[in-house]
């Protein structure tokens, strides 16, 4: 490529440059995405960059098969219900140290190896994340029965302070999705909904999702259906119908809780594609689909 | 005890609460010293009363027996030369999981849980420790051969930006002795001897390291041989002596080491006794042993 | 007393710490409060405490007796209509050397040399206290007829930017009761309406009466009768029984005044008690009365 | 005259506000200055402008007559010793009550009445004059002999902290010049002293002396031998010659003293003359005496 | 003049220098009033002792003449409609550089000459002046036509910040009448009511219009019938009643603008007048027009 | 160009943007760089870019051409000694015109309209450019004569206030290299040695000259004799060679003064070519001639 070529590229990221300015962007990271050392690497030069022309990226990691990787060799089966890890005190134990004590500290040594500035957060830290117990049912002959999922929270209260603080003198917060109830009691969360309540509380322009498929498709099967930009009615529907399932339901419902939160677009990427997050950002296009209220 | 008491009690702790005000006091507390929920609840409790009335306590913790049980239920066996832990990847793992995930983070709660604002750290968020791998010698038939303990450093630069804005905001940070080096890879650090460069880097006034003895006896097993101060001279005469050894050693050198660094005095005292900081901070005499230039 | 008592009431005082860490306590002291050396010292050695562990005191004093005794040394008498001193011209000068020129001194003395920093103010400094002539009226013959007290005052205004700024930068401000109407013309004001004017104006969570008396007695001749809280209807209740009168009656105007202004509580405590205030502050039951909306 | 004649003259003004921009000007003013109510305005007239034009007028004030008239009317005879005022106790208590009670008062409120801000002081308040007493000596029978003054200090050290706070919020601070010892007790002191002092303390400027005389003058009786400008050597010859002698000299020691301690120039004016300390300020050959090194 | 009188006049000033302490003055000035250069070094001594005594002149300049003259110099020749110059680029082209690059720099010159610190804008410097065209009519035959002025625009939105950025560190603005449309278009701005329209947008308190005549008469031969005040009711009729015709209508409409918009008070003053600004804000009566809502 | 290689682009700039954050670069622009709209485009999109990516630009123009075109226009004959234009009170004004009031002004324009904040100066606003009237000789008959050059200074002292208050809050100043002598004439400067005068002293970490050559060449006919990087003892050989002549000899002079002043590199670069100034930075080898100490 010449050079005039790639000042050019340089002039076409302007127009983002100056639009996204001093904004925040909440990047749920991890999970499948981080499959391997190339896709780690894009990412923590994308926020670099993001960070250094002047945006504030802020990042949620989850962590799902390292966990289980973790309680296998400690001889723990893991267990879902509906999507959601039920999780006893050893479990909890486990969680934290494989996301705490080994994710989040990954994510951190790149994103200074590349040039930028972090901290690891979790939840405890500054009072951050205030959450209470799930109450999860299952239907069960046609009723409805309360199930015990153990130490699973959701959020009841974000406070901004910390990050705030963290944001405004330049470091990029990495936040490991843990939460304590009002005993002091820590619970476990899903890195999805806490990525969108966090999005929402810290008023985040965007929530990023980078995750190990290439967007919202009509057919799962063939990229040609890929939707560039949806809405939450048309989302709506489509769960309905059946066409989204599984593990990208509760990835929807982060995205729509975010949007309700007052977030103006929710963005669902492929980790796996080189620089995703940057093209995401900085072209017309973008590469993954685009959810807007 | 009556009311007129209680006040004399809180009027004895003026002078003290004058003297420190906005001074900041190294912490080193962990492994041995915490042995029970008591005593992890008084120290928690008397650092929230410090900040309250106007210190800065920073805290850097250790947790040697809670790594040794880690490794041994994964079914590694803890191996030491000369007091520090031989540290291989999958023994680094462990350390970063039990420390960072585990211990950092029950601290914090603790500390939160009686009032206090805090945040859990290690040397890698923030470019905070910039360590490098320790070369070790041994004697064997007088020739001094170097011997590779993996993945273990000393510290080479502590950035205190990231700690000075927390203290400043007052939170109490609470800092994993884990460092990073030129290549942006961990290393396992000796807590005692990197407490020590902490409290010297950050203007600490006071290193005060919770034991589990009561402080430096001439007779280990004879309490009223107890110092409550010495210099640095006498304390390498009972080294030279044999009257101080073992893990007691690295906690002299951590110590002196932070004492040329610029820290006024360094205390230690035995985290079994109920608020053994308040009581060495605010009484006259102290309870353990106060070592001065 | 042994160190681990030493440390619990160190602890006990801490929740109490937190709960008022930079609020403003607005502490009325003077007159029959002063008797001796030994109340002044606990007095100030209560507030600079008070300083030092975050909260914000602030001092109105009195000086009736003393005033007296000046006036009767100069050879005048003096003169009260409803417990308000008469004050011409004379009156007035002798008011303000001894309020300004002798007590306010005293007192910005003893805090300083217990370790606090202190200003001494009146209301005639910084615009503090704008005041307007108080107009009286006697009942004679069942006619109200209006009587001249000379130059004496009540608060129109208070101007808190003063107080502010110097609470802000840590000092301790004293302020003498004497205000400025319109003209420029100095006023005597009664010091317990004024506190509980300054109490309101400048937002303080207490209002603390230091007073000669244990609080509030159903019968004044049994201490075992003290209330140890009541509310504003009781209060209007025991004065229409007959059970408050005298000079207590514009301390509870004062009181009540301070409640309506948006102060939490107003508290009568013993002047003469060792270290009144902390115990007031720092204890559950506390011991004094406690005046609530 | 003339609306021109008028706009000029606050032309010529102008290269002076320009040049004394932001600097700070220590006016001692007292005693027999301050012989009419017509005096006392056109001073806190003068003081109003300048700070109103952008300079920073500091006051520290005596009161010599006003505490001998007091002194009388308590039947006590005043006494000096080399002009200095013997000060038992009960004296000292006068001595506070005239000069903090009323003489700072009265200064404060003229201030206030003509559009300034102005806070009363005295070296009590903030830690502002640290003193120690003063040792005098009497020549008798060619024998140096110590007299003891009582309660007479002078200036060890000015702690400007608080002045400094309150003129950078454009505050007049009216200091009345008592001084603490380091044992806390007040002290006396020599208010032209005591100016020098603060003047040089707080890198005023210039020191201006408002007196009861036009300057200093060749023959005292003849006002046109006064001395526009005189350099500190010339003075020590005229005072060695005798034609400078009695209240004079202590106020050309002070002028001396500030003068060494980097004060620009000191002023002699004599505070009969209308607006005397503008025209001094305000005008190329001024109306008083100025002082150089 | 004596010393006292001149005393007396920065006297009288005081209360002037008081009330209008830190407020904003809009000064229009150019064209006619800047005929010579006393007229030139009056203004620009005025607005200097303005700033200097605390509040904050403001300048928008215009410069009809000396455009007219460097347009005839370039062989064109000027044309008016209704009192606005048809601006081709040509004679933008020389608009701008007549005022941007001559008459500005000569008032920032003057300024600075005599004291001040002042900085030369137009509406094209941090975006503020953002104007549209000026659609123009013309009546003939009765009818309504639209004229085409060129590149003459009328002010859509000011941005203040620039302004408020310099007036708060001191510099005294200077701006000419450039306006940006939408497209990055150069327009030409009437003097007269940009000022009015930046007096409005920066809060000013006084637009002083610096003319060439003495103010608003009823009989403009005739001096004595100068009205010191008129409302806007007495203008709207006088303009009626064709007693205000030419080029006092668009300064009358910018007055009415200004004060529509909250400027106090709109003043008319002769600059030729030797201190004609100082004068009518520092006297009882003024020397021109003051025009009121 | 494919996504990816687009990313990688973006990816190629961090280095440099995180290099260069927060410094600024002194951009000389004009004259015969300023060729065409294309040009002036790509030079404002280029700073606009690296104002918002965290640099800070300041630009220095001139306008040779386009004052001999105005002369010309104005019936006068342009003149030029040494390079330097012999500048009469006429040719100055219309000097000042063409600079102040046209050119910076454009300058101005394109880079608001791009997106950027910008604010035009001349050295005339906030006593920006101290400059005295230069002295020039000439050799005739191997004798020095001085020649007057007219109203041609050189800058004796920049005071930087205005233009580090501007760049703080995100403008982009454009200075026109107007300066002002003691008297307060205005006086014409050199662009370039102006320029590398105001690198110096704003501590600039580049003097980007942005020109209508390739940079430094062995052979100016082949620009495969390009110069990437010279240091300045080459350079003064080149001199000395005849090499290097003409109009480039005072852009050498400047890079010269700008070393010797601290700025890091000089920049020689073609304003032809599109997006020059990006491609020196963000590229490896840059595009022109680098100049180094």
């Amino acid at each position: 490529m010449d050079d005039y070529s790639k000042a050019e590229v340089l002039m076409e990221a302007l127009p983002y440059i100056c639009k996204f300015h001093g904004q925040k962007f909440l990047i749920k990271y991890g999970g499948h995405a981080m499959v391997n050392d190339d896709a780690k690497n894009w990412v923590a030069k994308d926020l670099v960059l993001l960070k250094y022309v002047g945006m504030n990226p802020i990042v949620v990691h989850g962590g799902g098969p390292e966990i289980n990787n973790a309680m296998k060799k400690m001889g723990k089966t893991p267990e879902f219900i509906h999507g959601l890890r039920v999780t006893d005190q050893e479990t909890l134990d486990i969680v934290k140290m494989v996301l705490i004590g080994k994710i989040n500290g990954d994510i951190v040594s790149k994103l200074e190896k590349y040039g930028g500035k972090s901290v690891g957060l979790s939840g405890k830290s500054g009072h951050l994340i205030k959450a209470k117990k799930k109450l999860q049912y299952l239907l069960k002959d046609s009723q409805k029965i309360e199930v015990d999922l153990g130490m699973v929270g959701e959020v009841s209260h974000i406070d901004t302070k910390l990050v705030d603080l963290l944001v405004e003198q330049n470091y990029i917060p990495v936040i490991s999705p843990i939460g304590v109830d009002e005993y002091g009691n820590d619970l476990n969360l899903n890195a999805d909904i806490a990525a969108g309540d966090i999005a929402g509380a810290t008023c985040s322009k965007k929530l990023i999702m980078v995750t190990d498929v290439d967007g919202i498709m009509e057919d799962i099967n063939d990229p040609s259906t890929l939707h560039k930009k949806v809405n939450v009615e048309k989302l709506e529907m489509m769960i309905e119908q059946g066409i989204i399932q599984g593990g990208m339901i509760p990835k929807i419902e982060a995205a729509i809780n975010a949007l309700n939160k007052g977030v103006d677009s929710v963005h669902i990427i492929n980790g796996r594609t080189p620089h995703a997050i940057l093209l995401e950002i900085f072209t017309e296009t973008g590469i993954g689909t685009m959810i807007v209220k």
